[in-house]
């Protein structure tokens, strides 16, 4: 979902970018007109999010599942331990492509025992001295389980896949050696992955790491190795100049909080509705939620649908709902749901 | 530069994709919207190319630059020999990042004594026997130089980094083992690039080889091991619809003949503008061609802006001018070209 003014913005100027007389789409992305939109919309990240100057921003394409690779790849030998945390699904994924790249992958913590409705205690880490550096996923979009905490590693990098909270709140970015987040969530559209590296951990690519997602590499070329994803790029600019006139992350995390607070006090005074998820570790991003009754699940989806409340489908693994309340979604919209939801319980309950 | 009737297309559809209420850059690419056009625009370009059923069309992300490294990837072993044809910068790219990644790189023929402006013959190929694949480039973008032929390889698999001539023309695709293009010149915009393989070839990746770039692993998921990039897959749908409502590949092949021609014959008729490619290997796509005095070359860029004429500048790497002719130009945009280079060439000749 995109804010409906930077979409109004994307079609206003679609044929006639900046006076160029062709779409941004057209521009070459050497010309100074897009480089200096590609420029202007690393800046409103720098500022978002405060990111230190001792970091790197990249706009890399191949998706956070290319960074799954691109991690290993840019920060660990062949040979090397890396220790990785399994909250949940994304968790997963990272860890079987890490599996695949590096000798030895530590699971430091693995929340299997609660089903993945926990994060493990902020002291509970088993970490490997000397490791490469220590990955998690801080929200797992499918189970919708968040880090109320930023774990502490010891002085190893900590590498963290923001993909569905990068921008949802601000974030200590010095906390981090490696922060990497797919566009499509709350940063614009799918095609786009912003990598936010300390400049320390440059340089440290294996032999045979492709050069396109060599971080050294595409930070030395201002992301230009290839042919960036020019719209996405652009589209990223936008939503980061709309997040700022929303007053910044402080301000858009207050409104989230309310809209995430609003949806899990429905859940939790209703008799028909649950969520399964741990109260200190749940996800201000995607709230899955179930029927008491899971025969009525088509029920409600239908109905809600006629109500104009789409996208409520669980995740194809595990089923049920799933409300995401990313930074574009307005709090009518949650408003709405929550009104739906009471009726369809007066109804049906 | 994408057809006009495509960009409007694109900005007529913006907000409300096919009836979803909302853009086709929010839907889920696994949703049955997205999943239908996705399909629709690979059956579009098979229809184009006239692609055999033995292969498999892939939608990536990464470009031509992120094949350089996929191809040796999927198709060679660490240990492997692999023929390469230079024939100018973008062959000596795809060169560069094969040798990074195979133990032998073999140039089967280099054009460099004629500075890049010819091709090899055909009966010239220095070609290794058991070599894992033939990498060559059919179209020089920045040099401006195409091969009239495909070459024969004594059944290696012939690789080709089409990005600047697919879809330009037919080709006999069962010629190929692999074809990749990136979208931004003749398919659409930048952030997509398109694979043809030969399912013979599939399932060789070397191990490390990341996820979403193992063409099996992709063909198995029909390209969604990752979120694909929706947008641009969606506006490279429209561009193939709109070739084949062109009258498909034979049509256009025509029109391009027709616009290269008309520039070509402009150049070499008149006494202040030249064009270095042989002229049996002269790209229909990219014209580039230098002033007798370059001391003009701003001004004639400057008085080619003031009419309407952009995007003619010459390369970085070589400077003088270019003109790219891919599908979108229309005529008119050539005979425009030609009528002000005579006007200049009568004005300051």
């Amino acid at each position: 979902m995109l804010p409906a003014k930077v979409l109004e913005q994307v079609r206003e100027e679609l044929t006639d970018w900046q006076g160029s007389h062709c779409s941004v789409m057209e521009v070459s992305h050497r010309g100074k007109t897009f480089m200096a939109a590609a420029h202007e919309a690393e800046s409103a990240l720098r500022e978002l999010l405060a990111v230190p100057e001792s970091y790197r921003v990249l706009f890399l394409q191949g998706g956070a599942t290319g960074q799954f690779s691109a991690a290993p790849l840019n920060l660990a030998r062949a040979d090397s331990t890396v220790d990785y945390l399994n909250t949940g699904a994304w968790s997963k994924k990272a860890i079987d492509e890490a599996r695949r790249l590096t000798a030895r992958v530590n699971i430091a913590a693995d929340e299997g025992a609660s089903r993945y409705t926990t994060v493990p205690a902020a002291g509970a880490l088993r970490l490997t001295e000397g490791a490469s550096y220590v990955h998690y996923t801080p929200n797992e979009t499918i189970g919708g389980v968040e880090f109320p905490y930023v774990p502490h590693t010891a002085g190893v990098p900590l590498v963290a896949d923001m993909s569905s909270t990068l921008l949802s709140r601000p974030v200590d970015v010095s906390r981090f050696g490696l922060i990497y987040a797919g566009a499509q969530k709350n940063l614009g559209i799918a095609g786009l992955v912003v990598v936010i590296v300390h400049e320390a951990l440059l340089g440290m690519a294996r032999p045979g790491t492709p050069a396109v997602w060599d971080y050294q590499a595409m930070a030395k070329e201002g992301s230009m190795v290839n042919t960036p994803p020019t719209f996405a790029w652009y589209v990223a600019g936008l939503v980061f100049h709309w997040l700022l006139k929303q007053g910044g992350l402080t301000a858009v995390a207050a409104h989230n909080q309310t809209k995430a607070q609003l949806l899990y006090d429905a859940i939790d005074g209703s008799d028909i509705y649950s969520n399964p998820v741990a109260r200190q570790c749940r996800s201000w991003m995607n709230v899955p939620f179930i029927l008491a009754d899971p025969k009525l699940d088509s029920t409600f989806l239908t109905e809600a649908r006629a109500e104009g409340l789409i996208n409520l489908e669980g995740h194809r693994s595990i089923g049920g709902m799933r409300a995401s309340l990313y930074n574009a979604m307005p709090l009518a919209g949650v408003d709405a749901l929550v009104a739906f939801m009471k009726e369809f319980e007066r109804r049906r309950g």
